[in-house]
């Protein structure tokens, strides 16, 4: 049917993605081989290490903005004097953090694709571990908005005194902030991201540098806090047995071991790396764990040489100053730092407590930047909605979005944006997901172990796989101390949602493996529909019905009607006139409907035309208006809808919308353009970047 | 295609509505004749007039429970004196209901059909005029809920002590059980409806008779607020002037106009009554009259008698005991006159009381009932969206429901279910539309003279005509009156939100008339698509695409390809393979996606199509899976659905969908047969009712 509109529409349908009009072979070979520009953009578009370490870093170093804090915080509850142990506390974490680098260093050569801890996981372990894992990151990314936010939270208050005590408030805006500019796709850009992450490091690290400079001068100040003193929580004054000091010193590992979070960030971004990917990927992950190690061991040891003092901020009446009154706040580790080393240059103190806040926001940007990513990859496996893993379905996404940042809402209000309580929900989904990455690791090993016989190739592997068995082995007795230490502290709950998350998979992933069965192919199904009855539905004589009997005429079946529901007598002789006047060829049938409903006698009609055929195929063929904005396709093609809906339910019967673009319909064809080229949360970390001349995506 | 199930599941698909397995030929006889029990259950299910006073005479009626007591508390500003004019303002609104009653018997000779006040307006004055009348109709819907749940709270609270105070929770629960029971789909019957209103009038009526027997008899008592004091309010106390007096009356009978309210339901619904519809819907009119003006002028003569003391509830302070102090509560006049005529019997108190409450519900319900009506018609006439003119659009009707249910909640939550609050919102609608209709209805008496010449014919126009207009002339006076009296008090409220729906209204008449000239049919529609191109999307290789191929295949295509888009290259592979092993002799096509992206590339392949072949057409096929449950839905055909969302933007092509039904599909098969069977708010007032026996509705 001739458009006059058509060649000119059909050259902006997709914005600026047909760039000429060509033939159909020119196109579908372009299609085939994809486009042109591809492997040139490639290069350029990549991570060198310089901008992937700050992309993939941010969650990682930020959290010595609140882990040393926690070990002070637990060891606080056995008084001052327990102070002493804290750098060998510190020490343990450091320990631990060298061994989980190690290990994934191991995961980065072996699992180059970026799967990251669920792949490995599922591959080596099975589905089920599979699916515990991703429930325990599932966990993690809520955690990891909740805890990160509501540190960036207590640090901007810090710094400005007038927000002191909105901790809560200024949390759950900025999760609202990063939700809606995650909504609205935000362009994440290597320098966007390295510029706040490299001058928080050196910051903090040249702070630390200087601070351990006065040290060794004798000029060190004392901290704001060093005056006040501790009162012993109830059950640890007097002397401690050795037991219940065991157990204190556990659970403040157990807290220091959030620094760990955020380290297996850079194994689900192995495909973001320039080449050689893993090579790059695993020096990344040795600098990022050197830098980490670094900043945490000198906050300890300038924290305890300043004599600072902190308690869990829900027994602040266990702070008091020399005259036994309680105070009022409490400031982090780094914040009384800084004060202190920068005592005299302000400046000194703003840039560290302005910028530590930054990084801890964008450490939560990550986790809506992962969310959706580990949402597609469970979706491509079947465990959660399929339209979950195709980057087209913005909805999906924004639902991925709006969920996360409920939840994190949730946790920081319930929790009132108090770190020390959220650590305690935090870390036990961390080291599930440690753990069993890690046997999945020396699984793989023992694995290829026995498919090689190259010597030096088995060295490496046996090398590898211990490396792994030693990691698993101290995050699995990490794990055990966490449940041990935490769980009624908070952990239950996480292990709550874990199980749920855990159960709605597995039923999700039942439910297409039914599918999958029920639709398994048998030789019957290769038998073909004798006659094809067609018929048009009429609710008007214009444009859009004559092109709907114009296509379905074309289709040349061997029955072919108008079919037309009268549910108004004079409506109903009009349009038979007028079906005269025009002498289609067409027969018009006219069904009666004395409820004056629409959808039924169709359906029936339907029905019943393939019964009387069962080997034949009915076509239902209507006309669709389609119009740009929202509010008209309200008023427009609600029946069709309903009636397509109801349609599908009658075996045999298939159903062809015809479209008849409306000249408002280039509104919305225009947003659907905008809406594709969009960037979306995790394309920089998946490597599918933006090339800035072009404004077109790629990948790998 | 074959399919085992086929047979059964046709048989099935629409619960009861295909009772016998028929041929082709047979159905659609039996389609386009209707079923034959219609006319022989017609007779059955029309509403005698014994049933159809009560059906549509509880708004009306009930509004005894409210209007008297306007009257008085209006008069209170001037203090007790002003009391004695009670029964002349009593008068005047009689004489209002004579008129307006006899205006709308003219109504229901001229216009059976039961268009009303809108089909009237539309007629004889134009569109503007009939949107007008329709705005001012959907307020007054609004406004019937929001008065009589408010009335119906503060009867309850009346019998009830423990309710004392919480009437606007009580009246917004009372708003929420009956927008549930509608949305749940009510059915009213004739006997359900009759027996609360029956029983009111005879309870009412009963004891205003026994109330003026005592009276005669010299042994009526005074009211239990006779004792109290009313303080006039500032600007009332001393001598008024000739016009505040005769302002304090126009307030007083603007007010005592709500008993006016639901007067035209008779006129909305003559389809419902047996033949002749016109003489017994006009009969019905006058015994509605009748009693109502009884029942008015009864109640204002015994409180008037029994002393009663009301004042407006938000100036409380201005009744006194006799100490002066104010008191904490007053009863509505009905409550105060049945607690002294019935006293030493409280059964009978607590009768009038609480069949009171039920029939003020049973007004509000016949809002429910008749909002998405009116909605349904105004859509058939393009000023609402036509999906809502569709009886078996669940979802429309459910809107509308939710709609009205949420406007009267924000009403009395705002207006803390204070009806004195409430009514001076209430009147300006109603006499908007009396007054419209009734200028319509001289118009039409005139037009329908300047036709006939039969001498007897014209004497009964002219007369009709004569009955309108003064109908007219004092509806429109009354509304005048109630503008100047209540435009600040409130009355400024409806006039904003009548012109709200009246913009609206406008804007989507608009929207329609300008696609209908943009779809207005021209030759160069005829012209047929030389050659179909068509494609079949193929995701996996299970039965779904299967039998897409083969419905595809049965339209004989001039191309036939099978599409792939390519997003992983094992799965390509493998699919690559599988499809070659089956030996197909249908062509597959792989698209290569290098972003992963599935709707993108075959939309651009379709476009490609149609430009290489301008005056073809191309034919997607989609398999679709039909599963029966919410949350399966969720799990399938999203990609599909975005697919066919952008298809419908590219001119030349057209969709469809070839529909799988899995074997969970039967759930949603039964659910939608239920529904459709489902009875729908309003059905018994537009003379669509239910065969008990059938269980199938009928309409005239």
């Amino acid at each position: 049917m001739a458009d006059p509109r058509g060649h000119a529409a059909d050259r902006e349908a997709l914005g600026g993605s047909s760039l000429h009009l060509v033939g159909v072979g020119d196109v579908s070979k372009r299609i085939l081989l994809g486009r042109k520009l591809r492997s040139s953009q490639l290069g350029e578009t990549l991570l060198s290490k310089r901008i992937a370490l700050p992309v993939f870093a941010s969650d990682a170093l930020s959290s010595v903005a609140y882990a040393p804090d926690e070990i002070f915080i637990m060891l606080s509850l056995a008084g001052v004097s327990a102070y002493t142990m804290s750098w060998q506390v510190g020490l343990a974490v450091a320990v631990m953090m060298t061994a989980v680098i190690a290990s994934y260093r191991q995961t980065v050569h072996a699992y180059p694709s970026g799967g990251g801890d669920y792949e490995v996981a599922k591959v080596n372990l099975g589905p089920t571990a599979g699916t515990t894992v991703a429930s325990a990151l599932l966990v993690d990314y809520v955690l990891t908005v909740a805890v990160s936010i509501s540190a960036a939270a207590h640090y901007a208050s810090s710094g400005l005194g007038a927000l002191q005590g909105h901790e809560t408030v200024l949390a759950v805006l900025l999760i609202g902030l990063l939700a809606a500019l995650n909504l609205r796709g935000v362009r994440e850009s290597g320098l966007y991201l390295a510029v706040p992450t490299y001058l928080f490091m050196a910051s903090v690290l040249g702070m630390c540098a200087y601070g351990l400079f006065r040290l060794a001068q004798g000029t060190l100040p004392r901290a704001e806090s060093a005056g006040l003193e501790i009162l012993e929580a109830p059950g640890y004054d007097g002397e401690l047995t050795t037991v219940a000091l065991l157990l204190l010193l556990a659970r403040a590992f157990s807290s220091g071991c959030a620094a760990l979070t955020g380290v297996e960030a850079i194994s689900n971004g192995v495909p973001a790396f320039r080449k050689p990917k893993s090579a790059n990927a695993a020096t990344t992950l040795a600098l990022l764990g050197a830098i980490a190690v670094t900043m945490m061991m000198s906050v300890i040891v300038l924290a305890q040489q300043m004599d600072v003092r902190m308690v869990d901020p829900f027994q602040f009446d266990r702070l008091v100053d020399g005259a036994g009154n309680p105070v009022a706040e409490q400031h982090a580790l780094l914040a009384q730092i800084a004060r202190g080393v920068f005592e005299g240059f302000p400046p000194g103190f703003y840039l560290v407590v302005m910028i530590t806040g930054v990084v801890l926001t964008l450490a939560a940007n990550t986790a809506f930047n992962g969310f959706p990513v580990l949402g597609s990859i469970l979706a491509e496996d079947g465990y959660l909605p399929k339209a979950l893993g195709s980057r087209g379905d913005r909805l999906a996404y924004s639902n991925g979005i709006v969920f996360l940042g409920g939840m994190s809402v949730a946790l920081v209000i319930a929790f009132d944006a108090q770190v020390t309580r959220l650590i305690q929900l935090y870390i036990v989904g961390v080291f599930v997901s440690f753990t069993l990455s890690q046997l999945g690791m020396v699984r793989h090993w023992t694995r290829n172990l026995s498919l090689t016989k190259d010597a030096a190739e088995r060295r490496r592997m046996h090398r590898s796989r211990a490396i792994n068995a030693i990691g698993m082995s101290m995050t699995g007795a990490v794990l055990v101390v966490v449940l041990i230490t935490k769980f009624t502290y908070g952990a239950w709950i996480t292990v709550l949602v874990m199980g749920f998350f855990f159960l709605v998979m597995r039923r999700v992933h039942h439910h297409y493996e039914e599918v999958a069965l029920e639709l398994a192919v048998d030789e019957e199904d290769r038998v073909m529909p004798t006659r094809v009855h067609a018929i048009v539905l009429v609710s008007k004589l214009h444009k859009p019905t004559l092109r709907a009997l114009a296509f379905a005429k074309a289709t040349r079946p061997n029955v072919l009607e108008a079919v037309y529901v009268d549910t108004d007598r004079v409506a109903t002789q009009q349009l038979v006139r007028a079906w005269d006047e025009r002498d289609f060829d067409v027969p018009l049938k006219v069904l009666h409907s004395p409820y004056r409903e629409v959808t039924r006698p169709i359906v029936e009609y339907a029905q019943a035309i393939r019964r009387a055929s069962p080997r034949g195929v009915v076509a239902v063929y209507i006309p669709e208006y389609v119009v740009g904005r929202w509010w008209e396709q309200l008023l427009h093609n609600q029946s069709a809808l309903r009636l397509k809906g109801r349609l599908l339910f009658a075996p045999g019967v298939m159903v062809t919308s015809v479209p008849y673009q409306l000249e408002s319909s280039q509104v919305a064809r225009e947003r659907v353009a905008r809406e594709q080229d969009r960037v979306k949360a995790g394309d920089l970390r998946r490597g599918r970047v933006v090339d800035e001349d072009e404004g077109r995506q790629v990948r790998r």
